[in-house]
């Protein structure tokens, strides 16, 4: 293939408000530990002054993915929707100058919503909470859809996360059709066990439909199969999409395709904020397949990210990825 | 006394963006090293879109100062003007998360100017860089000083960085009647070299007039007084004010007062990134002097805080530096 595009990712485009605390502040604020919660402004404004200080770096699940991968030099490009505000600003030159192209129309100053924000609540355990507030975010329609640029894209990306939102499920369908339309692939994130309670029947349409390779990790799966047993899960998902790819903690990830599966464990590191670990899996997993490398590898790859992202504050890797397989044998 | 501060900082408020660049960039893009520069909102769009992905955190010098008495539990408040916009909401919610009081009006949401920010940008020497657009701040005017608050204040602090403005002198003038008046006393910071060299006169003129202990590093001593010789400029400035307090980089701190002189050196320590140093050490320094200690050791703490800062990205310090005091046999 000789596409514009190695990966264009489709998500929630936000700015992490990233503060420490500790669990008892979680249960006083009323902050479930350990997912993604969605409020309002309100509660936006509420929960914001009663966190410490803060550091603003640019975050949204997708785009720290679609970050990777343009920090390890592949041909990407993201699509998501933020305001021409000073938080919109940030978010388009961190991609822009990672060296992703970001080319999605603004919301307009005028917009009564802002761009989305994400007060993600570190604990000590290094276990991130978040708190998102979409703003404008939630309202990417299909008319921010290129279908040119779909259709120059290898691989599309698609964030579960997406999935709320009056006119997303429509945004992805105009997606889907044009990159699947000019040959190119489907891929997907579960994003979060509670976001699949809200969207299980169209996440499963969608995988069986059209989803080449999916990306989840253990709760996520067997939050989407309604069961407990995780062989269970995995054995009937490997049935229905191309490439799986499952991530589960400490221990490492679960490759399945093609009737193999490779089990890839990862060495222990002191979690710092976890915030991130699976976007930056699913971008240098995905950086290695559309380079070419085994499925193998590109696990090994998503292991190596992930591994440097929660080692430290923030969402996406800070260390030098490229350097990093290097050392390891995988470039 | 008894006053409802001990410490009230005045400063030019500001959100820093961080990001990391190398030598030839600096070059390459015109910013002198390891300086202050002022520069328009045209100068500050083209620099931030030739820098790589940043962070935002909350700076402005005499905020960070202000942000470490906070955090030491002292009585603190801070004066310094934003707008309310998106920076100027994290500027207001970092400090008053801290525990400072901060009751500056808001300039107007149609104001012109946006809040104020700071392109630092940091060489792998742990040296930083900033390009200072002043925004809102630079019209900090007399009626946003609040005789009651001066008065009430132990100490004020002044930041020789907000001498640039047009009514920056009358709004310090102010400060100090209303501060002096009720019998509290004045420090100031020198700032920056190339900030002396814009206001030499009026520094000299208010050191004398006025100021009772003064801030200042090695290069500020040598351009305030005009000479190459460092311990003339410290005998010649030891007469002037009560207190000096002087900071030599890895040589440490120097600290002259009525006749006596300590200096206290400090061990060496990595140096990741120098932003908020000196803005540390007078927090420090300030805040055990309200609290009683001896010069020696306000000298001590400042090094302390001033050390820590430097070990990581971003101008306020994230250790518990109460702790690192104990540590040191300090409290």
């Amino acid at each position: 293939m000789n596409k514009d595009f190695q990966i264009v990712g489709i998500g929630n485009a936000m700015v992490d408000i990233l503060a420490r605390c500790d669990d008892a502040f979680l249960s006083d604020a009323g902050v479930e530990k350990g997912i993604m919660q969605l409020i309002d402004m309100d509660r936006a404004v509420d929960l914001y002054s009663r966190i410490g200080p803060a550091r603003e770096v640019s975050g949204g699940s997708a785009a720290n993915t679609i970050a990777v991968i343009a920090q390890l030099g592949g041909r990407t490009a993201y699509v998501g929707k933020v305001k021409d505000d000073q938080l919109g600003q940030i978010f388009t030159h961190d991609l822009r100058a990672i060296g992703a192209t970001y080319e999605t129309s603004l919301a307009p100053k005028d917009h009564e919503a802002e761009t989305g924000r994400c007060i993600v609540l570190v604990t000590p355990d290094g276990e991130r909470s978040m708190n998102t507030y979409l703003g404008v975010t939630e309202f990417l329609a299909p008319e921010d859809i290129d279908d040119a640029q779909m259709a120059q894209a290898e691989w599309i990306y698609l964030e579960g996360y997406r999935f709320d939102g009056p006119d997303s499920k429509a945004a992805f369908a105009k997606a889907i059709d044009a990159c699947k339309g000019a040959g190119g692939r489907v891929s997907l994130t579960l994003s979060d066990p509670f976001c699949i309670e809200r969207h299980r029947d169209s996440f499963r349409q969608m995988i069986i439909d059209g989803v080449d390779l999916l990306f989840c990790n253990r709760a996520e799966l067997l939050s989407m199969y309604q069961t407990d047993d995780f062989e269970t899960a995995l054995a009937q998902c490997g049935t229905e999409v191309d490439i799986l790819a499952c991530t589960d903690s400490e221990n490492g990830a679960h490759v399945l395709a093609a009737g193999e599966r490779w089990h890839l464990p990862v060495a222990p590191v002191e979690i710092v904020d976890a915030t991130g670990a699976g976007d930056a899996f699913a971008g240098a997993f995905l950086w290695g397949l559309a380079e070419g490398h085994a499925l193998d590898i590109c696990g090994r790859m998503g292991n190596v990210a992930a591994g440097s992202v929660i080692q430290h504050i923030g969402p996406r890797p800070e260390a030098d990825l490229r350097a990093l397989f290097e050392k390891g044998g995988l470039v």
